[in-house]
């Protein structure tokens, strides 16, 4: 009787000839990381070489994960191993346990992309204000925050890039062409994401009976997603005031925000179908849809499906629709990693 | 072998002494017109003496409904054989269709709870805008808007109730503390709700796999709950401009309105409980809750749970959970009945 | 700004004079413990006096539970307090931990119902091999299986009540009147039970993401309830051989037990349907149907709905539905405890 | 602003080359039939050509199923211009509506995988008693029962498939093994299914507030997918009695069938795990897991999990998890369509 997956996961990794690098994940058992081992093993030109974990140390990902059919089994962290085994990796910790790692594995060379908060807010004071005081301060200047869309092409040379919180994701590139604009005089961000944005830990918030026929409003008084948002709008150039509040859901994958903005100046649908046709038509990885979308139809894909209309009033609606563990994730640390490995952006997505 | 419910149905309507009122309940095979039909055959002062539909005649309720275990077949509206088995109705039929049937019944004497939209805007030409032509227009005039927290008196009084929409109802509450004062410079209302909010009509919108992992906006440009907002918020002295944007979300009952209001003038958290506290302490179906409530909170109850917040910047936040086929629809309906026959508010609720 | 649902809550206890009874519910943190003592706070005869549990202590119930409106805070357990306090208690701890507590309250003169399963079984070897060693055997005569419909008179007179699982509720209910008149040759009963049933303990099974979108079979090799299943149809004469097999389903509360029985001899479907209308037309709690019943029909409600039929090829079919937190746990303790109180066994259900 | 998808679609279909065949999908509005057009512009080596449907003609398919990113319009169907555009169909009718429409394809020589029932059953006397006269019974004699994994050579050679029910299929595989040794004396198959094999008309049935929190079982005097069962147990030399009940869960894509067998003989755990990985481990689509498996495990996969065991008291329970849409509709009839071209049937898969 053989293992589960074995047989698919044997055929799942037809490298095209030689891989182009050798990777890692280091948190392999949480959602994200999880998923970052499953893009890695299942990509053409990379070769998924060792996942680690804190806990379930020793236990296989085909186990823990079995739709994701990685054959692999759990290692403890090990900086020596991973720098003779890799040459990138992908890090996702929780946020202050990250920015240690991330340090080693930098010091032996890899280049990373680092999935936990520790390096996405470029003012240190603010970072700790909502993260506590940061074990690698050091690191911080060479860290590129991996919104793809903003960052392309620091992101290509980079040897460090923090890639964005799943609701700063959806906001930001809801907002980025009016914010480019300066069109946004005040904004409210409504979010609503699945569970999978919770995380894999087992608590009151995320058991079943909890989320089950229920939706809440959470993070109320302050979000730390929001100082992301503010952080990239505001190098767009806006001084737009943005109010942020997530909700949960009862669904597992999926994150949609709702924006509504009061413009600075009164805007056409048609203004607004050139400005978001002007920032995404090149993009492989946003579409603009013709309605507002919904979360299933992006999900278990990389793709955000924005929707912006003039609403009663004159007010702006954008809605923004992704997939939180894959670009809200995941997908995102592919897209960058493919970046900063010279591929096209797209591979293995 | 027995119906399903009999036994139960038997020993769940144990009248007090002699009904105060008989009723009937048209259109009882809605999901608003079979709550309202459950909830009068389980009250302990009215005698339901008959259920009508205009599909599934012949079916039996508790065939329809077995968890409402209500033993009563569905008959065709005839007015002359409600005039004769009851004093009063509650209408629950779609848009349109509801106002000719309520002039029916008030032609022959009957006081009417209407659970539809056709008696709630006091604008014609607005009633219009939405609705289309109305049916009954010279009844307009003796309905009363039937949010029982902001027109008891009237309502106790009335023959004719116009018992508000469901997300009227939760945006209303929200916000009438902040509108009666002035308080409210602009308002966004991002409301979610369950899929029993979108009646029992089989659509490509109801069907499971189209709302299941899923949530999405509708109505976005524009809402005809939201003409019930407006008007009731300027009745209470309010000038704000409120943006009300509905989602469907992937449960059953329950309703979640999310309010972001820029205020006319700083508040600060006492400010806004005493506010709170002197409008709902005294409201038996208005809890104010300490924390952001889930709708499970509120699930099967009449309740409403209100939680207002000065959040970051200054912005006021007040969310509002009720169970939109409650305190939305059937059970609003009922506490207006109570109050119209003199009985406790709560009775049987 | 008051608390959350005090204002319900104190509407929600009209004691109808005298209490029969003061209560006590150890182990209240937990989804069945919290059930009953919401059961008893609304109960018209019984006063509600102290809530304990093992976690929690010093949280409010309805914080914890907001939708049952309990407005008691969690004591540590001290048996002292409780006799002065209460005359009766219903114990929900886990199994293992009950028996001890139960032996003090007992000692202490009060009557127990017990939700664990520390005294469901008669044969202390088989309990031991299922459960480990029994702290209490002193205790184990006087203990009375509590499936109200088999053992309704012992119940009555009973000081402890060994409340039955929820799966043996709905498998016994099924196949008691077959398995009464020896028609049983085999049978096997494939159940499946909302999240609920896993208990309130947050771990991977109960995760969210681990559920949704999926359903599992469990406790394969053979599950305890299954003890309590041949145990109860043994003393009804039959010697039936039962395989039983728990699934999990993405939903709260809710349990459907699918019974197929090969016969030992040809069957009706009249013979059948005499059969269980003998068997539960004067039962309150339990309704023969006339379709398969899904567990929606009695989501919050102690009815058990059963419907059998003769299938393809003559194999008798009986489904049975119960919400398991209800007749399947709390509803059916409080059945109990009505009858030991010498109240109509519905009081207050 | 472009239209959803077409940016994703235009760079899902990069043919290797000269297409080894050209498609079309009858009946491509429906749940099947969508997922088989998406699999056929996704496959590297099939150009889809043409999609029909009866209902939704001249709207997009990425309008009704974002999610597939299909941006081809729908057709009415009409035999000549498919048989000028394409070279082979897939057929997703329902059943009744289907072979009309395969033998004009059939009469125009395109090659044809036909996902209705209506030439699965070679006993013309029992088709008719489930599905009624058939329209096309000249044709049967040519057609294969695809379920690949026993028929793969015919498959191969065959210019028309019948491919099997999503039940049928899950319950065969589960059984195979067994039934072609004779070991079973008797076997109940308990089936669960997500609402999207009940397809995508909107009804009671699949109304999101009918299935949400509930599980029924349907179809329980006898379904017709048991026929079909019943025929390829047969075909494999066993005499099998076997009761099939299916029942409704809430979730969209997934199917467990719980298989009870009473073997003709006693089996060790040994033998079964010999037995079933000699009648899998060569398979690429199913697997044999070491623990039950969960739908979520095989969701969006071709993949069929099977895990056997042998149970208290010597039954054996083989558990089979697929996705209903994938193996058990689709993905299915896309693995025998590669086979009748010749190609790696795991292709596009």
């Amino acid at each position: 009787m053989v293992e589960p997956g074995v047989q698919a996961a044997a055929t799942s990794q037809p490298l095209d000839g030689e891989p182009v690098a050798r990777a890692a994940v280091v948190g392999a058992s949480g959602f994200a990381g999880a998923l970052a081992a499953a893009l890695s093993w299942r990509h053409p030109q990379i070769a998924l070489e060792v996942v680690t974990a804190r806990s379930d140390v020793g236990r296989r990902l085909d186990d823990l994960y079995p739709r994701y059919r990685v054959p692999l089994e759990l290692e403890p962290f090990a900086a020596g191993r991973l720098a003779q085994s890799a040459d990138v990796a992908f890090v996702s910790y929780p946020h202050g346990a990250a920015a240690e790692v991330v340090a080693e594995l930098r010091s032996h060379g890899l280049r990373v992309v680092d999935l936990s908060a520790d390096f996405r807010l470029r003012d240190l004071a603010l970072h700790e204000r909502w993260y506590g005081p940061h074990t690698a301060p050091g690191l911080r200047p060479e860290a590129v925050f991996g919104l793809t869309e903003l960052h392309r092409a620091e992101i290509a040379d980079a040897s460090l890039v923090a890639n964005p919180g799943c609701y700063a994701t959806a906001a930001i590139l809801a907002l980025a062409p009016l914010a480019r604009e300066g069109l946004i005089a005040d904004a409210v961000v409504d979010a609503k994401s699945g569970v999978s944005g919770a995380g894999r830990a087992a608590t009151e918030t995320t058991h079943f009976v909890s989320v089950d026929e229920n939706v809440t409003a959470y993070g109320v008084t302050g979000h730390r997603h929001g100082a992301e948002i503010d952080q990239e709008l505001a190098l767009l150039g806006s001084e737009a005031r943005v109010t942020f509040t997530p909700h949960l859901l009862p669904l597992d994958q999926g994150l949609l925000a709702s924006c509504y903005v009061t413009p600075t100046r009164a805007l056409t649908t048609a203004e607004l179908a050139e400005l978001y046709a002007d920032a995404y038509d090149r993009e492989p990885f946003v579409e603009v849809a013709h309605r507002p979308p919904g979360v299933r139809d992006v999900r278990d894909t990389n793709l955000a499906s924005v929707h912006p209309l003039v609403g009663p009033g004159g007010r702006v609606l954008v809605f923004c629709a992704i997939d939180n563990l894959w670009k809200g994730a995941a997908g995102q640390a592919m897209q960058n990693m493919n970046l900063m490995l010279g591929l096209p952006e797209g591979t293995g997505l």
